[in-house]
Order: structure tokens, then C-alpha cells, then sequence
């Protein structure tokens, strides 16, 4: 019977069969030594007299398990028969263990079929399904729909910009670049639901923060009384969600070295009056009217120094900084926040207007053109009651948490500027 | 504190507060009749003097509940306050509780943002959400780690045909029509993967079992002997599915009049030459290589009669019906398998080759041009595990489970030949 690697430690003495990858070799002539790796872990497997094929060859190997301090994980695997159940035809183009993915992306992208199979690659998509299954626990726990809604639309949620075109049949049509207007819809129908799905955004940009494909958790919550309710609900989701992750992919955490955030019983608010006066009176930082990427940063500095945490809210972002559809108050704020985890936003949300002529009226103080937006305004029609929401990226988030250098290390295969394979 | 209209009968003889929308009125001038829908249900609820809005107007009630016979599941509210979130502007098109969604589709599909608020309407994508819950949660157990593949790709898995195009900066790029390849590549990676996404088809059909736009459960597991440890495999996870539809919608299932399948311990499996034998000798069916809807539903019926089963395997079919990556057998069959559930094939699966010579040699057998699966032959050559998968339509599983009469019924915003909104 089949043993996992990580389970090894309670067979020593007995006769076991590992399945897995060629990971590592080395001759020594009468004596081959090899790491073998499978989807939970490596170990050292001893053979004698026996040709090794390449790296990343697929191996059945039977063998007796023995503790042996100075193996890695201190037990090795000595072979009595191993089978190459396919073989590795070229040598990789990069050397799997030495994990070189720190270095520069280009080739690690390129041959990310390969490269994926190192420890430390695999590592931050194996967290991030855990950050996703807690996500989706802690919402079906409230009672939350789960939706799947089309990603093939004939207009975006916020206008035409940023925005890749799809020829359908005859028509012209475009990627999601969020789920928007179908999950307000579908408060409608359900009250609370929420979404895991990819977007698009048609941004030039290629950095290391940029992806044009990710995948979004979008929340989306009827019967709210405010912002407030939002981020209590916010709270709860990114705690169950890292807890969840230390549970399922604690050994992948360490594995990276992270540093793991602690979870406060409530994340400190800032309005973002009162951060734009503490970036200019205690931090001296010339801020305008926008949050830049480097003022977030000093923000996220400031929550860890006065409060010791690494989470911050900041709230009632101006009108003219959200989207026509951000709930506003009588004094040009709105009910919308934004979440920083270590000074980079990973959340944006806030209350909906949900009655059709605020609607009407904000699309009008933005200059926006009605005529584009009568199915939007279509739904307003019929008693949507007070709502809002939000969306976290994944791989964003995944990245922070993880200390990755770059963002597409916290997707499986990235699409940016220029990459559309494999 | 609000209370949830299933929750109602553990609070007779207090007060309470409901949120929900006008689902039904009567006015009887002195009194008002009403039924109040939140997402768990409809309740009466009865006031005096007040003018009630439009159906579908948001509202807030409070006031006690009281034991009815003759009210709708014997309990009403009367109302000491009742409040109008947000009114409804008209009326709706359809009359949401007249459940009209046995009609014509296009009325119904036109105005979706609203008829879904229907409880029949909404029922299905209740359930679906469970079966999908059922899904992840089965092989979530089963040590399965869940993807994310990119939907915007440059080739098609089967070569370039029902490929939507879209406009990917200066390149020409497709929605994937399935995550073949990815689930492949990464069974290198972490062995066992599965996959909830949507997928595109652009199939020129427009009937009332085709989607362009469907979600696929998709499933690839490695290190397998063979295409029976995929169908033992998917008989626990049905199961799992069906288990926890009824345990999470089982009021939809129930509200639909679903007839809901019983699950046998192992499905009856046949293979494809002894089907077209029953199809001919015992049910007189003029057969052909390949097997028609018609045929699938008498072997659907003949499974029914023989063993009392919903469910039927169909297992090794011939090389020519099958996609070149399908691992063959020295007679001319593969190592593949269709379920039929109540004579609708609702899944393909089978064992893929993993060696990458076979791989050159079948796409040479099916005369398809190398140069285009260079991406895909590249993954081959760093040691692949003998593995083998298969893919599941949520949709058409929904429609045919329920008894919808139309596909589009089970999915929430429908993309058909002609259909790009809501």
C-alpha cells in the first residue's frame, strides 16, 4: 500500500510503497541516493546498482523504512525495487530543488509547467486554496449563497475602460472585470451571497503587482444598516480564513518562512480625513487627495507602531475617489472603506445606493452617461433593499502574506502585458 | 433582533422583526393581507390602514407571530410596524408569485434580474450551490488540492475549433473551453486537483440543453492503475453531491417536486460494446459506432429496468470517439467512460497517456498537426504520473436532477446564441 511521505515517520521498520517525482540524484557508483517527492513532502531514498533516470522522472519505489539522522527529516527509504513509471525525456530547464525562484520571473514563467513543481513554487497555490476553502466555510457558516455568474457580459460594471473584448457570435461582448451588478441582483434573490471567479482588467501596467487575470472573492450582503456591519463581517472571514490556513498549509507557511499575521479582535479605523492628517502633521508626507501606493505604506507603518497590528481600515473615502454606485453622505464622504494589510490594499468595499433615483442622481454628479447604464438602472426598479460588499484578490493577498517577490508566484499560470502561455 | 421566516415557529407569541420583500398583497381596505419572502421563505403577515406598495418593494416588519391554520404553514404575523426600505417603481413583468417559469423562456430570461427572485426560480441555484459544496467538501477529504487555471488561452485543448476569440492586447487569445492541459500539468505538481470554473463552448446550438457559457467540476487525479479508480472515485463524490444537496436545499429540492435519486453502492457499468449489443439484440435500436441522445436514453431506461438504477457507466469506448489524449488499448478501446444519469451522459472521463511517444503517436493516428500541440507535448516530457480525470456539468447535473425543462433554468444568468444579457 501507497505510503505519503509526510507519513513515513509512523512505518519505521516496515516495508512501504512511495509513488512520486525524482526530485534530486547523486551516484556514488554502487550506491545511488536519490530524493523522492511527492505532493506532501521529500525523502531519501538509498538503491544499489541501479541506473537513475533524470530529474522529474515519475517513480513507483518499494523499500523499508529506516531512521537514519543524518537523511533529511531523519528517516530514509532503502530500495528494494524502484520502477520508473515514465521517464523525464530532457534535463528540467531549471534545477527543481535548488527553488530559484526568487530570481528573475522570465524563465521561471516560461517553464512554469516545470518549475512549478518545486516545493517552494507550489507552496503559495497550496495556501491560497486554503485561504479560499475558509473564505467560502466562513460565509456558508452565515447563512451565504455561493453564485457563479457570467463572465462573458456586454458591458462593464463601471463603464468601457480597462476592458477585454470577446467576439461572440456576432456581437461584440467583453471579460467581467468584476461581478458587480450580478451580485447586487443577486441580493435580491438571496440576501448574501458571494462569488469565487477570475476577472479581467485590460491594464498596461506589467509590474510585479500586476496580474490582468486573477481571482476575485467577492462578497455581497442585503439588509445592511452601514459600512460597519461590512468590516464586522470582514473581520470574521480573514481570521477564519488564516486560521484555515495555518491548519491546511502550515507546512507550506514555514515552509516560505513567512511571517504569519496575528488577527486583532477588531482592526483600527482610520477615516480618511484623519489618515490624510496624520500622513501630513506626524508623518510630514505632501499627500493629495488619493491614497498613494507609498502613503498606504507609511499608513500601514503608523497602524503597526501605534497599535501593533497589521491590519487597518480606512473609511469615508470622498465621492469623487469611489464608484457612481458607493452609498454617499451629506457631507461628500461615502459608506466605503478600504482594507490595508502592511500598508498594501487588499480590500475594497462599502454600502451600495440601492434606490434607483440616488442612482440616477449619482450616475448625473459624475457625468456619466444614463443611456449606458439603463440595464444597471433596471434593477433599481423593483426593491432592492440597503446592500454593499466587497472583494478581496486573491493572489494579492496571497503574496503579502507570503512575502512573495512578485504576484504572479501566487497564480498558477499568470497572464500579464505580455505572457499568454503556458 | 430579526428572525428568519423558517425560524418563525420557535418564536410564537413574541414579537419579531422581519426583512424581506413583497412577494404577494390584498387589501381589503380596513386590513391588509401580505406575504413577506426572505431568503428562507414566505410568510403572511396581516396589518391595518396601510397603504402597501408594489410587490417587490424592500420591507422591514415588526410585530407578532401568531398560530393560523389557515395561513400559508400555519403561522402570520401581525404587524405593529411596517416599514418600506425602498418601493418598487412598477410592476414587475411577471408575476414572481405565479412561478410562470414553465413557460417560454425568453420573457422569463429577458427579465432574469427579476423572475429569479421567485422561489422556484431561485430553487435550483440553491441546489446547485450544494452540489458544488458537496464537490470541494469530498475532495477536499480525499487530499485533492483545488486550482485555478487561466481561462484566457492561446490554443484550444482539442485543437482551435468553438473557440471564442478574444482580443488579448496586440495577440489573438480564446476562452479555454476546458482546463485539460492545466489539470494535467499540475497532477505533476500536487498529484490530485479539481476545478470549479466556467468554460466555453461556442456551439451553434440553441436548445434547451445547450450553453455557451457552463460551469465545469472538473477533476485529475494521478498515480492511478486504471479508468475504474476514476469511477470509483466519482461514485463517492456523487454520492457526497447528492447528500449534501438534500441536507443543504432540501426545502428547494422538495419545493421543486424533485423525483431525487437513490445512489447504489457501485454503478452498474457497461461497456461500449456490449451497450450497442443491448441497444441492437435486446431493444432493437439500429445502432451506430457512436451513440445517439436516443440511444443513451434507452440504455438509460434499460438501466432503470435491470438494475433499478438512475445511474450507468459506459465504459471503453473506441479509439475514433474519443480526444487523442485518451490512453488507449491494444483492442482499439480506450480507458474511457461516460455516466448516463436518467439517459442524460452528464460526465467524460477516462485515463490520459503519459508518456509523451504514445502522445506523438496518437495525434499522428488521428492525422492532427504536431506543430499545434507543441505546448501541450512539452509538458510530457519531465516524467508525467499515469493519471486520468474527468469533468462534470453542473448545470446540465442540476437541470436533470430537478427536472428543469430548460438548462438555462440552471444557471443563474444564462450566455446562449443569442443571449447576453441580464
Amino acid at each position: 500500500m501507497r505510503v505519503l511521505v509526510r507519513d513515513l515517520k509512523g512505518h519505521v521498520g516496515e516495508e512501504v510503497e512511495l509513488l512520486g517525482f525524482l526530485h534530486w540524484r547523486r551516484d556514488l557508483g554502487k550506491v545511488q541516493f536519490l530524493l523522492l517527492r511527492d505532493r506532501s513532502g521529500v525523502v531519501q531514498v538509498v538503491t544499489g546498482g541501479q541506473r537513475l533516470p533524470l530529474p522529474e522522472s515519475s517513480l513507483r519505489v518499494r523499500g523499508t523504512v529506516v531512521a537514519n539522522a543524518k537523511a533529511p527529516g531523519g528517516l530514509e527509504v532503502q530500495a528494494r525495487e524502484l520502477e520508473v513509471l515514465s521517464p523525464a525525456l530532457e534535463p528540467t530547464p531549471v534545477e527543481i530543488p535548488k527553488e530559484e525562484w526568487r530570481a528573475s520571473p522570465d524563465t521561471l514563467l516560461e517553464y512554469r509547467h516545470v518549475t512549478l513543481r518545486g516545493e517552494k513554487a507550489r507552496a503559495p497555490l497550496k495556501v491560497q486554496a486554503a485561504l479560499v476553502r475558509g473564505f467560502r466555510r466562513y460565509l456558508d457558516r452565515q447563512d451565504f449563497t455561493e453564485i457563479f455568474t457570467p463572465k462573458v457580459v456586454r458591458a462593464g460594471a463601471e463603464g468601457g475602460s480597462g476592458l477585454f473584448g470577446v467576439d461572440y457570435f456576432e456581437k461584440r461582448a467583453y471579460l467581467a472585470q468584476s461581478p458587480q451588478l450580478y451580485k447586487q441582483i443577486l441580493v435580491g434573490v438571496f440576501e448574501r451571497v458571494y462569488e469565487v471567479a477570475p476577472v479581467w482588467r485590460m491594464e498596461e501596467h506589467n509590474t510585479s503587482r500586476h496580474l490582468n487575470e486573477y481571482l476575485s472573492l467577492d462578497v455581497e450582503m442585503g439588509f445592511i444598516q452601514g459600512e460597519e456591519d461590512l468590516m464586522r463581517l470582514e473581520e470574521g472571514l480573514l481570521q477564519e480564513m488564516m486560521e484555515e490556513a495555518l491548519t491546511g498549509a502550515g507546512n507550506e507557511i514555514r515552509l516560505l518562512g513567512a511571517e504569519w499575521p496575528s488577527f486583532p479582535k477588531e482592526i483600527p479605523r482610520l477615516t480618511h480625513a484623519e489618515a490624510r492628517k496624520i500622513l501630513k502633521e506626524e508623518l510630514g508626507y505632501p499627500v493629495g487627495q488619493d491614497l498613494s501606493e507609498e502613503a498606504e505604506r507609511l499608513l500601514g507603518q503608523y497602524a503597526q507602531e501605534r497599535w501593533g497590528t497589521d491590519w487597518l481600515f480606512v473609511t469615508r473615502y470622498p465621492r469623487p475617489l469611489r464608484p457612481f454606485y458607493t452609498y454617499p453622505e451629506a457631507d461628500g464622504t461615502t459608506r466605503s472603506f478600504d482594507l490595508l494589510f502592511r500598508g498594501l490594499e487588499i480590500t475594497s468595499g462599502g454600502q451600495r445606493i440601492h434606490r434607483h433615483p440616488d442612482l440616477v442622481e449619482s450616475l448625473k454628479a459624475k457625468g456619466m452617461d444614463l443611456e449606458g447604464f439603463q440595464g444597471y438602472l433596471e434593477v433599481f426598479k423593483y426593491g432592492m433593499p440597503p446592500h454593499g460588499g466587497f472583494a478581496i484578490g486573491a493572489e494579492r493577498l496571497t503574496q503579502k502574506l507570503l512575502g512573495l517577490p512578485n504576484v504572479r508566484y501566487a497564480r498558477a499560470f499568470p497572464r500579464d502585458r505580455h505572457r499568454l502561455t503556458p
